[in-house]
């Protein structure tokens, strides 16, 4: 059943990469080896006195590629690698010589990280996070006029829910009891259904790293702890969105399992069709693959769409009726653009018709990653995990003291995000202007980039109405697809370094997110400051012009 | 294989559990399900309004034990579970019915969290800390009478280390390269041997949980990836120390390797025998497997030994002969309280040697949990690895991308524990008389713990040389070793119950690290204050007399 999902997978992926199916079983991964196939690239981030080339793997060194787990080598990141690698190679010789390049600095917009890009984080929520650290700070009288009455305030309060206020002592496993009281309570307001503090497991976790993969890292090990919870091996499956995030193909190679594929449909804006989901489940069971769960990403990524509601109360209906686990990656949730479109969560959707917690699985991941504040170097986020039962809860609770990290500073933040400033509070109206002023820049540099890129020739672009990601088609003509091959590079990443190289500009190929085959996509990000979304329209636009007038049939 | 070592390991466990062995794959297991085995007592932790019991297993819940991946339910702890959670019981029963207790208090001497007991972070630290993460402050001119001048030094130097003054940014997935520069710097004036910043993996990672199991947590993610890199299957092997601390034990059944046991000595102070070693390699390897690494905790948990320098040669060389990675776990290395030992790291050990890069592979795990600044809540820590190929290496890269986690506030801490205050700082008296003060008095604990051990009938307690425990012998009479079988637990266990029962104090029971077979122990830290030094001395005492009055043949 595995060379099914696989030979599914192929086709999802540039044609011209078949040739390496048998190594990149990952239906995401046009490469067997993205990392070891560049050790040029690569290699530079272990330029190192001490490092030995690849040729040095006949020393008499015990490990080698070939004894190593494979499952290692089959985690593969297709947006990792090559691009990425090449655009902070860029950025180091710039430094040196700035004149062999027509552009005078590298702008990515590869990967959500919002901070990296200038935006100034919330001023409340480090205030806390300052008081919280150095807590002697609260004893000072200066102190006082250092800090706003409610962010001292707010630190007391904290203090209070750390058993003997030891900030640098360790937690209980599913995080801080008092911060996850806070969370419950701002899920039940954003909600209007009860949330227990039991169901959060407020933990950081997931790694760093300048590639796009990063972008909801802040749940990467909550993640891959539910893959491993629910996969034993390849005969268990997990229903995924095309295009998709691939954190989830990469966690579902890793621990063995197989992924079943299902399509957004781009003709009507990223919608999923449960027409799509039945036939994926059913084609996958009647090969032998027992689908234990589905993943939702509400708002999109990499697509930016956000589900209406009534389409939530299909899919909360069709996991009911299939007795699938709903894996809800909610990270984007305060991330909604468009007046008529508004977030809802499924737990609410499930309650509203009526599901408890004997009727259905869920998990929500939220992230202190996204939202307006980006926090992503802090590390917090949380998920709620409901309608398990107790014995199963318990090697869940397992699971979470095994693979989770929760450091404190990331679990205080994540309780601030969901109790922000109230009115009356001293920062309420700072931290309103920052939080609106934030959202509504967000909105105004995603309709630009849309404009614009829908304006390019052999361009179309769906409408960000979430998330932080553009997801633009890119008609290629066939000269450049055969110019990529020659390359043995899929067309739109052949198109993406194209455009590196003459801008500057940090773009993700669509492959790496999988899509319909013949199709070509990038993402871009929205996160770049307003001041530089003209510079990007415009290098984008002469670009693209001169790509085109060189491929043009 | 898998049974030889499997029986080795029932060797080790209590001979009580013999009968569960086929549930229990992993030798310091002895129950088959340790937490789903105490639901009353862990289900506290769960007690929510929406959770259901165990028996609506029945419900229909797509998620059941049978249907999860079997993987997760052999990973255990022996040493979580039913001891704390009876003590997080008792004390939340305290706070209501104080008189129901022989005991005001619990007094958790389970788990090296330093900070939960009341020992202070070190103020320099924090200063830093809340520096980095409140940036503005820097502006303020109130913040020079707050902070001391090296602090506000230091910290503008840490923010020009990190790309646009981020701290809310994702960074390189080893970590900010500056601040590994300074760990790098350090590890060299700590080894007078060149480190490499590019070795260095600088990152947290890792669970919290109020358990035995979360000591050295700022180093699980990086053992697991270790881990997961080395091991493919039952075949491959990992030689560990008994007793061990159970990171190892746990992550080798996560990934499906065997464990190959060797034991310490207890009558030479836990001394580490070359012979054993090689005896448990052959042995393993005639059955079959492939022994991939050696793990060796210095100085040692539980055992609190600290290894001679010339011992320390004698393991490199029999891992350069034996094509053994080493896996040296040295997050203690600045916990040694006698005069005649010091701490010696394993990479000086081989450079000393004249094994450079392409002769020995080397991991060296570093924690900001431990050391006598104990900042377990802010999850720094990093590996240094050298000796493997750059195609070796990449995959960890990509491994780290995936598995592991960095906060900036833990990055930061980490580059600050390895670069602390220097003569002519500010803040140096002070910092020195903070760290000296805390080494000086865990030194004196643990001496006055070790000496009211080594009192009572029938307790041998070897010598805390480093690290945070004692690991005393308990002969227990036969009386009490029946009484233990009858109620269906290792006698080990059952003494720390009663003493749990009795005293309110918390220690954890040598089978949960593995012993010799019919041997007991258990792990007691030195870390609660010194006021309440003489109130465990005494409850111990005391307790001790009555235990072998009751059980005395």
């Amino acid at each position: 059943m595995r060379r099914f999902l696989i030979n599914q997978a192929k086709g999802l992926v540039d044609h011209s990469r078949r040739q390496h199916h048998h190594k990149s079983p990952s239906f995401l991964s046009p490469q067997p080896r993205p990392l070891a196939s560049s050790p040029p690239a690569l290699s530079r981030f272990f330029s190192s006195t001490s490092e030995m080339s690849a040729s040095d793997s006949t020393s008499s060194l015990p490990v080698t590629l070939d004894s190593i787990n494979p499952k290692v080598l089959k985690c593969e990141y297709a947006v990792r690698g090559e691009i990425v690698n090449i655009a902070q190679k860029l950025q180091e010789d710039l430094k040196t010589n700035k004149d062999a390049y027509p552009f005078d600095e590298i702008i990515y917009c590869n990967i959500g990280n919002p901070q990296s890009l200038g935006q100034l984080p919330i001023k409340f929520f480090r205030e806390v996070l300052a008081l919280c650290d150095h807590a002697s700070l609260l004893d000072e009288s200066e102190t006082h006029g250092l800090f706003s009455t409610d962010s001292i305030d707010r630190a007391w309060r904290i203090l209070d829910h750390i058993p003997g206020r030891a900030t640098g002592a360790y937690s209980h496993s599913q995080g801080i009891k008092g911060l996850r009281d806070v969370i419950a309570a701002g899920i039940e307001a954003r909600d209007g259904f009860p949330a227990d503090p039991n169901d959060i497991f407020l933990t950081d976790g997931a790694s760093p790293a300048v590639t796009i993969k990063t972008k909801t890292l802040s749940h990467r090990v909550r993640v891959h702890m539910m893959m491993q919870l629910l996969l034993s091996s390849e005969k268990d499956g997990i229903l995924c969105p095309i295009p998709q995030y691939p954190l989830y193909s990469a966690s579902i190679a890793l621990h063995g399992g197989s992924l079943v594929p299902y399509y957004l449909d781009e003709a009507t804006g990223w919608g999923l069709e449960i027409s799509d989901l039945k036939k994926q489940l059913e084609e996958a069971r009647s090969k032998g693959i027992s689908v234990r769960a589905l993943v939702v990403i509400n708002p999109g990524n990499p697509t930016g769409q956000v589900l209406a509601e009534e389409n939530q109360r299909d899919i909360v209906n069709f996991c009911k009726q299939e007795g699938l686990v709903l894996l809800a990656d909610e990270v984007y949730q305060e991330n909604v653009y468009v007046p008529d479109k508004k977030f809802h969560s499924f737990k609410k959707v499930a309650r509203s018709l009526g599901y408890g917690e004997k009727d259905i699985s869920l998990v929500s991941f939220q992230s202190v990653s996204k939202g307006y504040y980006g926090e992503c170097g802090k590390r917090g986020g949380y998920m709620e995990v409901t309608g398990f039962t107790s014995d199963v809860r318990e090697q869940i609770y397992k699971m979470a003291s095994v693979n989770l990290c929760s450091n404190i500073s990331g679990q205080i933040l994540a309780s601030l995000v969901m109790s922000p400033p109230k009115p009356g509070d001293d920062s309420y109206d700072s931290y309103m202007a920052e939080r609106d002023g934030i959202l509504s820049s967000m909105a105004k540099r995603a309709k630009t980039l849309e404009d614009a890129l829908n304006s390019l020739e052999g361009v179309t672009c769906n409408r960000a109405e979430g998330a932080m990601y553009l997801f633009p088609r890119i008609n290629l003509p066939q000269k450049a697809i055969e110019a990529a091959e020659a390359e043995k590079t899929a067309p739109d990443a052949f198109y993406c370094k194209r455009l590196l190289n003459a801008t500057g500009v940090v773009v993700v190929p669509g492959s790496g997110f999988g899509q319909v085959p013949g199709t070509w996509h990038f993402r871009c990000t929205i996160l770049p400051q307003e001041d530089k979304i003209p510079a990007i329209v415009n290098r984008l636009t002469d670009f693209h012009k001169s790509f085109m007038d060189e491929f043009r049939n």
